[in-house]
């Protein structure tokens, strides 16, 4: 790898009904795979509880330490929406109704429903810029390098569209996927010599069990593994993953 | 909510191929409903990638904190599978082969197939003891408060049969869900009324958009709101529900 180091990202998830085990977070590997083609890297992801103390605890230690931060979860109406507060602490400024913002949830809403607890949706810590929701208007924000999203996985997704033109952009990652009906332990050794050989990328083993869809000699297999080959740059990508070809045909599979 | 605090515990998730979106984590809600029987809350989960220093800073910030901390991915017997050796690093601890482990691994393979890096799954930090895998035999490790197990989820989810019997048990959770066809706007400033009356329980409001299957009012409904309360007192969550039940019914609508 050369020039300078590719901007990191960390998603903080917050909300007691994902550690509960009631919701399947989906958001992580959305934001992941929205930010790839950006170059930016998924470095770390926190699980938090709406316990403010959690959450300004985890985005002071995640803003310090990475490019961006993407925050899901907790800016709804209600009394466990506790993020916009919890980010204000974390920043320590005061948390204020925004003007923009209250004038889209005010045009709506019907007069009468515009209530108090509706217009807490349009607090945003002191010098927040909104982030647009196109879905159900109540819109997300942005505060230095932290993003502030919806819970919900289609409206957080939507704000990620008016996120995108905030972000540096850097190389992408290239990755190749060698899928064959071997055990990983069986060519693990060599394996390690090929990682050795190619410090610029990292080669990923990830072994599956059971039959798969599909009619190749694969999918009819009890089991297999998919190698991963990831770098920035494609020469040492494709150079890497040839010697993974040459090696699994040596066992007399044919990879797909 | 009276007696000892319930017993915590945090999920760390290693792996490249989770925070680079290739693979949806489903370990965090499957470990969240494994302990939820126990009475044990998962308070908290980290995501990192394959790289030893992000994953003993991690366990040991866990593990500090928490009563139990459960570790899921890296070991197998590629280069990238490198947990056993940080969680010996985390610990101050040298690695060693582990006669239980290298028994039952050397009874599973072929004796020419039983190589150095099929054994390196045998290793654990010294002071470790075994967790079975019913499935594919490599076993996961205990040290300490830290439970570290597969990443395959089908593998994962077999390996807490063992660790069941280790573990603390605690009042658990009562839960009751109740779904209505009213966005949270409407009823927050009531609910956030009887969260305020009720501090021994939690409670939860979640949207959703878009029908759902079925043929009740609600799954016709273009949207609406599941309200959940949470608490270790039974007859104070039963208290809650039932003024959300009431409150519900003023607006005209009925739960399911």
């Amino acid at each position: 790898m050369s020039g300078t180091p590719p901007p990191t990202a960390a998603v903080l998830v917050i909300g007691d009904e994902i550690l509960s085990g009631r919701t399947q977070d989906t958001n992580l590997a959305t934001i992941a795979r929205f930010l790839a083609p950006f170059g930016i890297d998924l470095a770390e992801a926190r699980f938090v509880p709406d316990l403010e103390a959690e959450i300004v605890a985890a985005v002071n230690a995640l803003r310090a330490r990475y490019a961006y931060v993407f925050t899901t979860g907790g800016i709804g109406p209600t009394h466990d929406d506790i993020t916009a507060d919890a980010i204000g602490a974390a920043f320590g400024v005061p948390v204020e109704h925004h003007p923009e913002a209250m004038a889209l949830l005010a045009a709506r809403y019907q007069p009468g429903d515009f209530n108090e607890r509706r217009q807490r949706m349009a607090r945003f810590p002191k010098g927040g810029t909104l982030i647009k929701n196109p879905v159900s208007v109540a819109p997300g924000f942005q505060i230095g390098n932290v993003f502030v999203l919806a819970g919900v996985p289609k409206i957080m997704q939507a704000m990620l569209e008016d996120v995108a033109p905030r972000l540096t952009r850097s190389v992408p990652v290239t990755t190749r996927s060698i899928t064959v009906a071997l055990a990983e332990g069986t060519i693990a050794e060599p394996l390690a010599a090929i990682q050795a050989a190619h410090p610029a990328v990292s080669i990923g083993s990830y072994p599956f069990f059971g039959q798969r869809e599909g009619s190749t000699a694969i999918a009819r297999a009890a089991g297999g593994t998919t190698l991963v080959v990831r770098g920035r740059e494609e020469a040492q990508v494709a150079a890497a993953a040839d010697k993974i070809l040459s090696l699994v045909r040596e066992f007399g599979v044919n990879p797909s």
